[in-house]
């Protein structure tokens, strides 16, 4: 019998994926799974880790001798803020695997967009022959907000299929090739963009961040004749009514948007029908459960080993 | 009157977009465009310069003072083995941006496989909220048929977006982390590939080249389910009834075309409506006459400058 507590999680997506991940995960110590019915009542006085992705309001009121807590995704904006959050490290989802499938997204969102995908798509069903002069990629400058590690391997990815790349994050990175962008420089960073690709995490700052006057500062000359919002980073940054505005006004020339502010989007939205505008339903980057366990398994090792722990949050950021 | 004589032209491919370009190109020295029937029998014994694709057999015999030959594509096999061709420099067709937009569409149609766009698009229309669970790049084999230029530019791309990339020519290319085929392992090759990408030239090998039979020998239980094809080469290298057979029975999952038996694709083609059909009407890489004629400009002018020649072919190796 072991002496470790069990880890804790309280995950709120995919409770069939958890449930199976979870007869696996954790061989060394066990885990509660508060999406089992029977652990509602469980005594979590023991509990050293907790893997979470908005849990309960009480979680912390029941675990209070949580060492580490381990965020299921990417964000923790759905951790911070919380009443009672102890001042313990808390680590973000980092793995290859869902930075990968982010990359994909964001580069072939700027692909469909440089190419005339939806133009193209128009000709098809209407069973026309129509040959478009897409400019290339060279002529079309992305800005990428957020230099974190999605931002940095889309940065790095796009600028490999021949995209024109410039960065912006809140303080400045420095990245080999690429012209980086701090928060002072904001309009400087928006005048230059021809695809704007959001990869920000949600914070007070980031709240309603991409608004109609945020749109207006992007460049309108450029190769794509007007400018394109790509968001794949937290729903709540983007204002959508100010975004339905900016294309049905031709601010906007298209849109690429996997985030809301409210999810699942709601059926009369007008996003969905927008010109030009591509919906995907929050699964630009899905973390893949096994991928979770396998890092918060490693990480755990880590701490117990005496080393520190990786992708910890900067909490004063929010981050 | 320039002294110069005219730069003959012998090409066998869209004789309405050559001759609308000859127009205008070799301003200084003019041309003889071999396709016209007004130069069947005109003497070429002081030409000097030769733009060819799949020449007329007893062309070298016509022009025996020539002194450097260029090849109207990246290929080079319908020159080389040719009765009479003389020992002077072979250039071969190459074009930066021609690359660069060539692999952005072969990039884009791959991602568009491998994230269900054509799914995704379905949902958007009719405003459903419809995750959708992609496997990674790295799960799905992309397999690049024809590994010159634009083959290889492609590959490498590929590699950098995440999919397994493997790689078949004729004979066997060499590249650093791919695994390559040759003609006698192209059933090895194909049983591997989830997604076929078609860059071959058109050749007596190469036309009907894609059809039922070879479908069949795709892999079949990969992570997309069914295999995909994608052709941006020659239209005669593929058998549109059979494509449409394979999507109808299954044995297909889906295809990206931008080429065609007969161009422009009729309006009543079945090709058009196929679900997962992405159909663009040959604009995968644009421009592709004015280039070429820019791309031979430029050599000729290097050459009379006394500079090397570029892209000229190792006749031993045979490309």
């Amino acid at each position: 019998m072991s002496a470790r507590p069990p880890v804790l999680v309280d995950i709120k997506f995919n409770p069939e994926g958890v449930a199976r991940v979870l007869k696996t995960a954790f061989a060394d110590r066990g885990s509660i799974n508060l999406a089992d019915p029977a652990n509602r009542a469980r005594d979590l006085g023991d509990v050293e880790y907790a893997l979470l992705w908005k849990p309960d309001a009480d979680l912390f009121q029941r675990a209070p001798n949580l060492k580490a807590i381990f965020s299921g995704g990417a964000g923790v904006d759905h951790i911070i803020g919380m009443a009672g959050l102890p001042e313990i490290p808390i680590v973000r989802f980092v793995d290859r695997s869902l930075t990968t499938r982010m990359s994909e997204w964001v580069v072939m969102q700027c692909l469909m967009h440089l190419r005339a995908q939806y133009a193209h798509d128009i000709s098809q069903r209407q069973r026309q022959w129509a040959k478009l002069d897409a400019p290339e990629a060279a002529e079309v400058t992305v800005g990428v907000m957020g230099l974190g590690i999605l931002g940095q391997d889309a940065v790095a990815k796009l600028k490999v299929m021949g995209f024109d790349v410039i960065g912006w994050s809140r303080s400045r990175k420095h990245i080999d090739g690429v012209e980086t962008f701090d928060a002072s420089e904001l309009d400087s960073f928006l005048a230059r963009t021809d695809i704007l690709v959001g990869l920000l995490p949600l914070t007070a700052e980031t709240t309603g961040f991409y608004d109609g006057g945020l749109f207006k500062k992007l460049r309108r000359d450029g190769a794509l004749g007007r400018s394109v919002f790509i968001n794949a980073g937290r729903g709540k940054s983007q204002v959508e009514a100010d975004i339905v505005s900016a294309i049905r006004e031709g601010t906007l020339g298209g849109a690429s948007l996997d985030v809301f502010e409210t999810e699942p989007l709601a059926a009369d939205n007008p996003l969905w029908g927008l010109e030009n505008v591509f919906i995907t339903p929050h699964d630009a980057a899905v973390s893949e459960e096994n991928a979770l366990f396998r890092h918060v398994e490693a990480q755990i090792a880590r701490f117990e080993r005496g080393e520190p722990l990786q992708f910890v949050v900067d909490r004063a950021a929010g981050y």
